[in-house]
């Protein structure tokens, strides 16, 4: 690390290139917009009506709705929501590179378009799409928070990127990401740290967390993001969203960057985030129907298969309950949550059964051995493009890695562990049927054992990582909120473990109180529609409540 | 190696235990059965007109109308394969573990089964069936060839294995494989060298090879084997057969055991090798709807797709025409027979145009990289395990592979390197039109630079093993024979390598007069109904033709 002067050279350089383009949007009232649990996109108010009332829709079908109208035109979506997201990033540090120009200019023709022909573009005109700083828009770079990936702008849109706007999506910013990737917080030296937007001392999770903060203050309405142990899920979480992590093979990755490629021991999942579950389930059935794997050799030949997604929503399910995975306890709303909503669903007619998570904690070994595989080798070849120091947690990883990088061999063995893994849980899941002789259609669970917490304090990401071993489509949603009445830490808990007890103590309904609580619903490999279908029935169930 | 007593010994005790079961049905007039190119199947007669009957039948639908009509029971068509399938054996060696009492036990119960109910068990009842000797079969070892892996009986069926047989299959042996399987010609220490049924100085192919020898012979109707880089095809193509590599995650691979487990790079296919194209088709089609997804959880949800298959034999088609893959020349019979082959097509309306194969040496040497990933680690390892000798090619692989164990970081940037092949190959497909502006449905080529040659003289198997690495299925079945009059070579020809050198000078129009010619056609990933609809299409008009 002896380039001191360089990295930092760069940093300021890359700063100062992106807080020129934000400048002509940026609002000076700052100390107004205090932090609050509820209604958190009070914070982004922009003194527009029209521009608030565009960015105050969260579904993307009824913004289609009214760009197919003529109510507002794709310019005056893609201006609102530039101007909004530049606020939510002065609230929290989401944005990494911008496209400002670009994105107005593309709204400008598909006005046009609309105006010569009478029609939209295609399914998602003029619908304003923000990317996590992996996705290669071309012409700007895809640093994935190193310094040392700075100036080498992508030569190509990532094909996901290229779907999207050939049906008409707005790609008008990207967002901010861990160093590395491998943390569920979102802070590198590059760009610095992203914050919750409704508690600047609260991580907004991660590795997506830009895009977590920005959705959760209105500043964009479809974020992209990839996951490999929790990273779409986890942000999704903490700011009330809705976010799916799919099956590795439905969602293209080709022009996706991520750290350690070439690894294939974890399959990174591409996915969306959104503010409501209509939004995500529409572009998932777009994204299906685009016949990815024309493009990208992992997809599978799979089209959306919208009978799979409506039977969920209206015949009587078998849902596997995991209450607790037996090594870390969730926190008391999202236990009370759980139950609640399994008591919702029994009143339906579901029946619901207890899940068994007894290997769960030998799942989490096993993939924290893969870490150190090829001894952080690759991670320290992109730490030392430009001599950058790391964030504390990558020093951690690093630190843990040192001379034990694995030989091949020893590599393939651990292959074999987790295929014997994914097979055991296979046999696992055929072999459970419900009181009444059913299989099980899905798990409901935990996103995380906690709601946001405090920045760098984030360790058990068990709840999420183990659907990324097996590879289970897994969406994230929503249910309720921290309520400090009800909510009360029952005394007199004997924590199992170190992380049990870690968290345990995390938990203060003070600062915590109001802050969302999601569940994560989770299905076989490629079940994506099922997924989707039974978040889509279980949100009703919520709403109604509401 | 130092414990030579010890792996002699163990090879003495396999050996006898094998030919102690053989022994009951073994014939005595070797010497009378002399080879022949033509109907090669003359040599394994038995002196029993039913069974004779019943073993040359070669479609497996066809056997199963019989056994539904109570022409022939159960137990004689086991009885009659186990005693060709004896002969066969004392011809070339191709058989490694039986389970002859268990079979006939299990064809007893299938008549039972029948005359209790008049219906037959499922759709594989009372259907011959032989393996691979890297199927897991329960109570048998599953040697792979490895001394060392002897007297370690496989505690449960392989899922495809246990498919079958809920259809009603009766699995009644093992066949050979070379010795770590990595070469395409069949040999080992503990059993020995599987000849070619029609030539003992030829190789029946390999890894697959004991089922192409017994399938020829007609010791089988069905066999199952495996295929990383022409392991099915590269015997079923020297055999007469029709052998099938689909996409590998299509036919389930749960207890196929194979060398290198835990190895991602190129995935193992499992699939069969029959008679006649129709029988391949008709158990792909059983086993994708055996929904083996269920119990595999590598395997794609996809059940058959007969509109496609069915498609593929009605509609004008675009076929990608692959002459010579700019490495190694194929054989005048075998370029003959694509050119015969493409004229036909086109007469029927079908377009023909060249393929571009300008990138298959550099994916045959990248595939060659990885074969030292782990410094032959793991190979060496059940090598010593008994202290057998190496048969000189694993010896070549081992001495190549030496010291050149690779770190994972090295192994990732493979890795990379084969993502981006399979990007390209994809984009290349895509981009490539008809003249009339169409895309290509499916590529016909060669299996192999040559029909069958003599042992150990086999070097390049690039016209199979590229789609392995693109996960391409494809299948081989026979078009013609090699024609001494007309498959004259040509004067003056330039190798452009030693490869290409080494395969024109095995050419030999004495000995490999009458054998057989097999094309190849080839599907992008999961188009596997594709790829047989096409084939059943080609069958078609060969069988017209002759």
């Amino acid at each position: 690390m002896g380039n001191i002067g360089n990295w930092e050279q760069i940093v300021s350089e890359k700063r100062s290139l992106r807080d020129k383009a934000l400048k002509p949007y940026m609002v000076s009232d700052l100390d107004k917009r205090v932090p609050r649990a509820h209604d958190v996109q009070e914070r982004s108010r922009i003194d527009d009506p029209i521009a608030e009332e565009i960015t105050d829709i969260d579904s993307v079908p009824t913004l289609l709705e009214y760009l197919r109208s003529g109510k507002y035109t794709a310019e005056q979506v893609a201006h609102a929501y530039i101007r909004r997201a530049v606020i939510a990033h002065q609230l929290t540090n989401a944005i990494t590179e911008t496209v400002f120009d670009d994105a107005l200019a593309q709204a400008r023709a598909l006005d046009r378009h609309r105006q010569k022909t009478g029609d939209l573009q295609g399914p998602l005109h003029g619908i304003p799409v923000t990317v996590k700083d992996q996705f290669n828009l071309k012409g700007v770079d895809t640093t994935l928070g190193y310094v040392g990936r700075s100036f080498s702008p992508a030569t190509e849109d990532a094909i996901i990127v290229r779907i999207l706007k050939e049906m008409g999506a707005i790609v008008f910013l990207k967002t901010n990401v861990p160093q590395t990737l491998m943390w569920a917080e979102t802070d590198n030296p590059l760009w610095g740290r992203t914050v919750n937007p409704r508690n600047p001392d609260f991580t907004s999770g991660g590795s997506t967390g830009g895009e977590g903060s920005l959705l959760a203050l209105h500043g964009s309405i479809l974020g992209l993001g990839t996951d490999i142990g929790g990273s779409i899920r986890i942000p999704g979480s903490m700011n009330e969203l809705y976010a799916f992590k799919p099956t590795s093979s439905r969602y293209p990755a080709i022009g996706v960057r991520g750290p350690s490629e070439g690894q294939e021991h974890v399959h990174l999942s591409s996915g969306p985030l959104t503010r409501d579950m209509e939004s995500l389930c529409y572009v998932s059935r777009l994204v299906a129907n685009s016949e990815p794997w024309e493009f990208d050799p992992k997809c599978a030949p799979l089209p959306w298969n919208e009978t799979v997604f409506q039977e969920m929503q209206t015949r009587p399910l078998v849902i596997g309950l995991i209450l607790d995975d037996g090594v870390v306890k969730v926190h008391p709303p999202i236990e009370r949550a759980l139950r609640d909503l399994a008591s919702k669903l029994k009143e339906q007619g579901h029946e619901i059964i207890a899940w068994n998570t007894s290997n769960h904690y030998d799942c989490a070994k096993l993939m924290d051995q893969y870490y150190a595989a090829d001894g952080f080798e690759d991670i320290l070849r992109d730490l030392n493009a430009a001599g950058e120091p790391m964030i504390p947690h990558v020093q951690g990883l690093a630190d843990r890695a040192k001379g034990k990088a694995l030989s091949v061999y020893e590599y393939w063995q651990l292959n074999k562990k987790k295929s014997a893994f994914r097979q055991e849980y296979l046999n696992r899941w055929n072999a459970t049927r419900s009181p009444s002789g059913k299989p099980v259609d899905v798990l409901l669970g935990p996103t995380t054992a906690h709601t946001a917490i405090p920045h760098r304090s984030l360790r058990w990401t068990g709840y999420t990582k183990v659907w990324n071993l097996l590879d289970y489509p897994a969406v994230t949603f929503p249910v309720d909120e921290v309520r400090k009445e009800i909510d009360i830490q029952p005394e007199g808990y004997q924590p199992r473990n170190d992380l049990d007890a870690w968290n345990w103590d995390l938990y203060d309904l003070n600062t915590m109180n109001g802050h969302p609580v999601n569940l994560q619903v989770i299905g076989k490999t490629l079940n994506d529609e099922k997924v989707l279908g039974v978040a889509t029935m279980i949100e009703k169930i919520w709403r109604g409540k509401k």
